[in-house]
């Protein structure tokens, strides 16, 4: 099965690469961007097919591995 | 309104990333995973309203800005 995992920065990090996207959408000539906010996407190839197994584990990698939880959240799709 | 554009690798091109996140994965224990991806999640907060004009101006600015479209799709979901 597929997990997919959205990593973004919380509510309140300061985001410079966000910041950067906005500012050069502005200098392309594109107007009304209030906030951009850059995440990351990762999807997992799993063999496990018990989704509840699956969430724990996922969420296991997420805390060792996949975010830093002082600054990122995470959001965990299994599919 | 929101619009949430997901940047993803084309199916065929390596992704370094992705295997060293499957590597370290198998290192810290956790078995079964067969293949690991990685790639970018953009929200954008825009002041425009309208569904149809949002999807044409974030389409322009994934071909002109966000992504490189030699090896990379995108995706768009607007809320």
């Amino acid at each position: 099965m597929k997990a997919r995992v959205h990593i973004t920065l919380k509510n309140g990090v300061l985001d410079p690469q966000g910041k950067a996207i906005q500012h050069a959408l502005g200098a392309l000539g594109f107007s009304g961007v209030e906030d951009v906010r850059q995440g990351k996407y990762i999807e997992l190839d799993l063999l496990e097919s018990d989704p509840t197994a699956i969430r724990e584990n996922v969420e296991e990698m997420c805390k060792k591995l996949l975010s830093n939880m002082v600054i990122e959240n995470y959001t965990i799709d299994i599919e």
